[in-house]
C-alpha cells in the first residue's frame, strides 16, 4: 500500500536545481510534449534537461540520449517514457545519483492483471536505487514559490502563488481544483497529484506540507488512505496548527458494502473515515466548492474567538437569506453592545436598521459600510462580521471593497465578503484579493465558510487528548478465554465466556453461574439470589431469544428449574440440532436505560467502536457514534454527548441523569481490550444497562466473535 | 395585504404599446433617468414618453410637462416623482386612461409610521382610478419577447430572452439573481419586482405567468406571502403543469417565535410555508444558486420518468464524487441491462469503466462520449443522464459539447452536463446554451438538479386531492358546547367537554362519565366497566399530572373512590385554589403505540395539523409533520408515512401494522373540526392510542382551547 515515510525530505522533488524530462517530446499534444513545456515556460528558476534519444533538440532545448550522458548533476527526474521501460529509467536514475522521481507514466496498477507486476517492478527499481518515487499514473507536481517556479505537470495552468497546498489522487480532480482555484483567484503554494502511491503516499507529502513555510492551508482530495494510522498520528502530533480539509470520495458506495450483524450494517468503512477524519482533526468537506471556499478563508483571515456573527449589507433580502444560512450551518447572530447601537444609530440614515443584520440601505456609499463595519468589528460580542454587497444603481463596489479592507484590516477578526455582481467587477475583486478578504457569490456559501473557520477555531482549542491504559486488566485471564474458544474450533466466543473477558477488562458484570442441569440451574440462582435470568449456551446458537432460549424475571428455584426444562425442550426442536453447553444463570439488572456498545474490526483501520442508545426508536433514527480504537476518556465523552438522543442521558424533564461517566469508562476499556486482543472480529454489548448518576452500569447481553 | 385579483390582465403593465416615465430625469445617476434609459436603449418596440415639468427633452426625446399634456393614448405609467407626489400622479394617470401603472419610488410602507398612511393614500388613488399598481418600492418590470423588448426598471443589466419568469419581493436580491442568470447564460421570458405589494402580489403576477406563453418556469423570491389561501389554490389550480420555484426567507427568524404551548412551540410560521408550499406543489429552495440550477434544468430539458441515473465520466474521481452526490440526494444509481453492457464493452477501450458511472477515460474524444451516452440513454433502465467533462490533455470540450447535444437530442430523458472547467470555455457554453443543454460546474451541482427534477416529475405525477367532507359530524353538538364554554368566560374546553366535541365529530373516543362526587365517581366506573382512568377537571388546571390530578389503571369501585378523594385532596393544596368541576371517569384504552395530533392556529394562514408519534425521544429527534388544512386523505397518509418514525406503524420487526386508515381519518376529521369551527385556536389530542391495522384508535387524553 504504499509509504509515507513522514521523516523523508522531500525537498528534492518540490524545489530542485535540476530536472530531467525523461520522454520529454515534440510530439504535439504529447505527454511528454506538455510536461517539458510547463518547466520550461513557467520560469523554473533550475535547469531543465530533455532526455529523448530520438532526438537532438525539443523546443530548441539541447536533448540527451539517456540521464546518464546529462553533463551536470540532476536532483529530480520526471519520466513519461512507456510503462515497459520506467524500471529501467530508474535504474538509470540510481546511477545517475538523481535523488527524487516523478513518474507520470500510467498503465500499471489502475489497470490491475500485469499492471499490478508492473508497478511492483518499478517500486523495486525506485527502492534499489534510493530514489523516493512519486506516482505511478500521476500529473505531476507544482511549486509556485518565486525562488523555485517549477511546473512539472501536465496541467494546462500554472496556479498563483498562494499559501494553500493542495494533494490530489485524482489527476482530473487536481486539474478541476486548479482551474477553480484560478477562476476564483485563490493562489496555491504547492500541487501534488499522488496517483498510484506505489511509493509515496499523502501522508508522505502531508509531512512534508506541515512543515513547509510556503504553506498555511492543506486540502486533500483522497479516494483512500493508505496508512489510516500513520496519517491520524502524522496530524494528531501537528496539533492542529495548519488547517486540514480532506474531500474523501466514495462515501456512498461503501455505505452498500453492508456488514451482516447489526453493528456491522450501520459501521462500514466510511463511518471509519468520519471518525479517523473527526478523531485527528481532520475537516472532512463534500464538494470542490467548500474545499476552496473554507480555504480561501481559513488561508487569509484570523480565527474566530466564537460563533457570535454580524452582518452588514446593503440589501435587506440578502441579509435575511445570511442570516438563515448562518444560523442553519450553526453561527449565532451577534447581539449588539449598548455602545454599538449607539455608533449605528450616529452613523447610518434614519430608516437603516441598526440592529443585526445591518442594513446600511442601497445607496450606501464606502463610508457608510466603514461606519457600519467599524462599528460591529469593534464589538467585543462579535466575533466575525459577514459583508454583503450588491449593485444597486449608485453602488461603488471597488470604493467600498477598499474602505471594507482597510477596517477589516484593523481588527483581529474574520471578515468575509459576500460579492453579489458577476459582471464587471474585475477592479474589485483584485482589490479584495490584494487585500486577503475572501470573497464568495452567494450569502449562504459565505455564512458556510465563517461557521467553517469558527468549527475549525473551536476544535483547535481542544486540549490534546491523552488515551488511558488501565492497569486493572487481567489480560492472561483473557488469553486463557480466548484460547479455549480457538482450542474447541469455534469462532464465537459464548456467553459465559464474554462475560468472562468483561470482568476481566473491568467492566461491570452482573453476577453468573454455567449450569449444565436442572439442578445446578436452581443452585445456582439461589446462590446469585433472585430475580435472575436464564440463558440458553450454545455455539450454534447466536440469536437466543429466536429460539425461545431466554427466561427473564425468574423468582424462586421452581421458576428456574422450570426455565431450564423449557428452554432445553425448546432446543431440541431446532434444526439443526444445535450442540447445547447448558445455560447461564445471571442476576437481573435494576431497570436502567439500554445503551449498545460495539466494535467491528475494519480491514484498513482495525477496530472501530460503536455506542447507541438501545430500543428501534434509536435504530430507525440511524443515531450511532462511531470511533477508531484508541480513544481517550475525553473522545468517548465526545461520543456520548453527539449522540442525537443524548438529552435522554443528561436528564431530560426532570428524570435524573445517567451514568455517563461510566459508559464513558466502558468506551475506553473496551478500546482497549480490542487493541489488546486483535483476534476479536466482532463484539457487541446489548445492552449495557446504565443506572443513574454514580451508580454504574451492568453488561446485560454480549456477543464476541473471534478469528 | 394588497390584492392578488387572479384575474386581472396585466398585460397593459407586461405589454404596453406606450409608456410614460413619470420623474424621468436628466440627473446622473438618478433612478428617473436610469428607468428611462432602460426603456429608450434596450429596443422597447412601443413608444416612450418622459414626463418632467422642467425640462423639454430626456436623451433626446420630447418630455412632457405632465402625462395629461401627452397627445397620444398612453397604455403604462413608471412613476418615480418623490412619494408625497405619487398620489397626485395616480390621479392624472386615471383622468388621462391609463391602465397600469409601477411605483418605483420608495419612502412607503417600508419606513412604518407616516410611510404607512402614504401608502394607503396611494393605493386609494390607484383604487380611484381604476389603475392597477405595482409597487411602490420596486426596481420594475422587464419583458424581454423581442415582441415587446421592455426594460421598465432600474437594473443595470437585460436579461436574454428565455422561458424561466422571476418575480422578486426584494429589489437587490432581483438584481442579485438577474446577474447570476446573465453569468451563467440563463435566459429569462419576465422579470418583476413586486415591492411593498400595496395593490398586485406575487399571487396576481403568478396567475399571469401560469398563462403566459413565453414562460416555462417561474421563480419567486419572497419574504411573505401576501395572501396564502389565495396563492395556495391558484398554484393547485394550475395543476403544476410549470414549474414554481421559491425562496422564502426568514426561516430562522420565525423559529425564533416559539410559541407557548408544546405544538405550537415546534410550529411557528416557518413550518407553515414549509408546508403550504408542499402541499400546493411549490418547490421551496434556499438559495439563489438552487434556484437557478433547478430552473434551468426544467426549463430546457424533458422530465425523467424516475430516479435511475447514469453518469458519464472521463475522470474516475469526478464520477465517485458524482455518485456520491447522486444517491445523497436521493438519485438512484441505473443498473444497465447486459446489452447495454455488451454496447458499451465494444465502444470504449478495454480500461474504461463500463458499469455506472461509465470511466471513458481521460483522453477520450467526442466519439467516444457520443457513443457512451447514446448506450447508456438507450438503456429503458436508466431515467437520466449526468455527462462530465474535465480539461485532460487532449480533450476538446467544444466538439464534446456538441456531440453530446447530438446524442442527448435523440432522447426524451433529461441529460445535465458537469463542466469543469472555468477557462477559455466561451465556446463551449455556447455550444452547450444553444442545445438547451443544462451545464454545472460542479458534480455535486449536477446531480442536486437532476434529483429536484426527478422530485418534480414524481410530484406532478400524483392525483389531484380531494378533501372529503365528513357528514356524519354533530355541529350542533359542537356548536352547544363550546358556547357554554363561551358563556362560562373560559378560553380553555374543560376535557369531558372536549372529548363530546371529539365524538361529535366522529373520532374514535373511549366511553367516560363526568363526576361529582365519590360516589357518582363509583358508580360510573361501575357503569363503564373497569379498567378505568380518573382525571380531575378544572378550568384552572391545564397540567393535570403534574398535580397529580390523573389515576390509571383502577379495577375496582373502592380504588375509583379511594382515587377520587385522593385527587381532590391534592387539588385541595395547590395554589392559588383552582376551581374544580370533579373528575372524568374514562375506561382506559388498551395498549397501542401512542400519537400525538395537534393543531394551532396560525394568524396569517389559519389551521396548521400536527401530528407525530408520542414518547421524548420523537420530541427529541422533532419528527413531526405540519399541514395547513384542508387536507384531503392522500395527504394525510403522506403525513403519515413521511414521519421518519413511520416504520414504526408499518409493521416493524414483526410487530403487527398499526391502523394506518384511522389515524389518516382522525387527521381529515380535525382538519375538518378546525375549519368548522375558527374559535379553536388550538387544540391536541396526546396520546391518540392507535391499535393493530384495522382495529381503530382512541382519543386519550385531548386539550383545546378557544378564543
Amino acid at each position: 500500500m504504499g509509504d509515507s515515510r513522514p521523516g523523508l525530505d522531500l525537498h528534492r522533488i518540490f524545489s530542485p536545481q535540476s530536472v530531467a524530462v525523461i520522454g520529454a517530446s515534440t510530439r504535439p499534444e504529447s505527454v511528454g510534449r506538455a510536461v517539458f513545456g510547463n518547466v520550461l515556460h513557467y520560469d523554473y528558476t533550475g535547469v531543465v534537461y530533455p532526455v529523448n534519444p530520438k532526438t537532438r533538440s525539443i523546443m530548441g532545448v539541447r536533448a540527451y540520449p539517456s540521464v546518464l550522458e546529462i553533463p551536470d548533476p540532476v536532483d529530480l527526474a520526471v519520466i513519461i517514457v512507456p510503462s515497459g521501460g520506467v524500471a529501467q529509467v530508474l535504474h538509470e536514475c540510481g546511477r545517475k545519483g538523481i535523488q527524487g522521481a516523478i513518474v507520470i507514466t500510467a498503465g500499471f496498477k489502475e489497470l490491475g492483471g500485469e499492471g499490478i507486476s508492473k508497478e511492483a517492478e518499478v517500486l523495486a527499481a525506485a527502492r534499489q536505487s534510493g530514489i523516493p518515487l512519486l506516482g505511478p499514473n500521476c500529473l505531476g507536481i507544482i511549486n509556485t514559490d518565486p525562488q523555485v517556479s517549477l511546473n512539472a505537470s501536465f496541467s494546462r495552468l500554472m496556479p498563483q502563488p498562494g499559501n494553500i497546498a493542495l494533494v490530489s489522487q485524482s489527476g482530473a480532480v487536481g486539474v478541476a481544483a486548479l482551474e477553480y482555484a484560478q477562476a476564483e483567484c485563490i493562489g496555491l503554494s504547492k500541487f501534488v497529484s499522488v496517483g498510484n502511491k506505489a511509493d509515496l503516499n499523502e501522508t508522505a507529502f502531508l509531512a512534508y506540507l506541515l512543515d513547509d513555510p510556503q504553506t498555511d492551508v492543506i486540502l486533500l482530495y483522497l479516494e483512500d488512505l493508505a496508512a489510516p494510522q500513520e496519517f491520524c498520528q502524522l496530524v494528531q502530533g501537528s496539533g492542529q496548527r495548519k488547517p486540514i480539509l480532506a474531500i474523501k470520495s466514495g462515501r456512498t458506495a461503501a455505505g452498500a458494502q453492508a456488514a451482516s450483524s447489526h453493528t456491522g450494517a450501520l459501521a462500514g468503512s466510511d463511518a471509519a473515515y468520519d471518525a479517523l477524519f473527526a478523531q485527528c482533526g481532520v475537516f472532512r468537506v463534500e464538494s470542490l466548492e467548500e474545499l476552496f471556499d473554507y480555504a480561501a478563508a481559513l488561508a487569509t483571515q484570523p480565527l474566530p474567538e466564537g460563533n457570535r456573527t454580524a452582518i452588514v449589507t446593503n440589501a435587506g433580502g440578502l441579509g435575511i437569506m445570511a442570516t438563515d444560512a448562518a444560523v442553519r450551518y450553526g453561527l449565532t447572530m451577534a447581539s449588539f453592545q449598548e455602545e454599538t447601537t449607539k455608533v449605528l444609530r450616529e452613523s447610518l440614515p434614519p430608516a437603516a436598521n441598526i440592529h443585526n443584520p445591518v442594513d446600511v440601505l442601497g445607496d450606501a456609499s464606502d463610508e457608510r459600510y466603514a461606519a457600519a463595519l467599524e462599528g460591529v468589528l469593534a464589538d467585543p460580542g462579535v466575533d466575525g462580521a459577514i459583508v454583503i454587497s450588491t449593485p444597486q444603481l449608485m453602488t461603488n463596489l471597488a470604493a467600498i471593497a477598499t474602505k471594507v479592507a482597510q477596517v477589516a484590516g484593523r481588527h483581529q477578526k474574520p471578515t468575509l465578503v459576500c460579492q453579489m455582481a458577476l459582471g464587471e467587477i474585475e477592479e474589485t475583486l483584485t482589490i479584495l484579493t490584494q487585500a486577503r478578504l475572501p470573497h464568495y457569490h452567494f450569502p449562504e456559501e459565505t455564512a458556510r465558510a465563517l461557521a467553517a473557520m469558527a468549527r475549525f477555531a473551536r476544535s483547535r482549542r481542544r486540549p490534546r487528548y491523552e488515551v488511558k491504559a488501565f492497569t486493572d486488566v487481567d489480560r492472561e485471564r483473557v488469553k486463557q478465554v480466548l484460547s479455549e474458544v480457538t482450542r474447541a474450533g469455534r469462532n464465537f466466543v459464548l456467553e459465559p465466556e464474554a462475560h468472562l473477558i468483561f470482568q476481566a477488562y473491568g467492566f461491570p458484570t452482573l453476577p453468573f453461574r454455567w449450569a449444565h442441569s436442572t439442578a445446578e440451574a436452581a443452585l445456582a440462582a439461589e446462590e446469585l439470589g433472585y430475580p435472575v435470568a436464564v440463558k440458553i449456551v450454545s455455539p450454534d446458537i447466536v440469536h437466543k431469544v429466536e429460539v425461545g432460549g431466554v427466561r427473564v424475571s425468574l423468582h424462586n428455584a421452581g421458576e428456574v428449574a422450570q426455565a431450564y426444562e423449557e428452554i432445553m425442550a425448546g432446543a431440541a426442536q431446532v434444526e439443526p440440532r444445535p450442540a447445547l453447553a447448558g445455560v447461564m444463570v445471571q442476576k437481573m439488572a435494576a431497570p436502567g436505560t439500554e445503551m449498545i456498545l460495539g466494535m467491528t474490526r475494519d480491514p484498513h483501520f482495525g477496530p472501530l467502536l460503536m455506542i447507541g442508545l438501545g430500543g428501534t426508536l434509536v435504530e430507525i433514527f440511524q443515531d450511532v457514534m462511531f470511533s477508531v480504537a484508541p480513544i481517550s476518556e475525553q473522545w468517548a465523552q465526545k461520543m456520548i454527548r453527539e449522540l442525537k438522543a443524548f438529552p435522554l442521558l443528561n436528564g431530560y424533564r426532570g428524570k435524573p441523569p445517567a451514568d455517563q461517566e461510566i459508559i464513558a469508562e466502558c468506551l475506553e476499556r473496551l478500546s482497549q481490550l480490542v487493541l489488546d486482543f486483535p483476534e476479536i472480529r466482532e463484539l457487541d454489548i446489548n445492552p449495557l444497562m446504565v443506572f443513574p448518576q454514580g451508580q454504574g452500569a451492568a453488561v446485560v447481553d454480549a456477543r464476541i466473535f473471534v478469528g
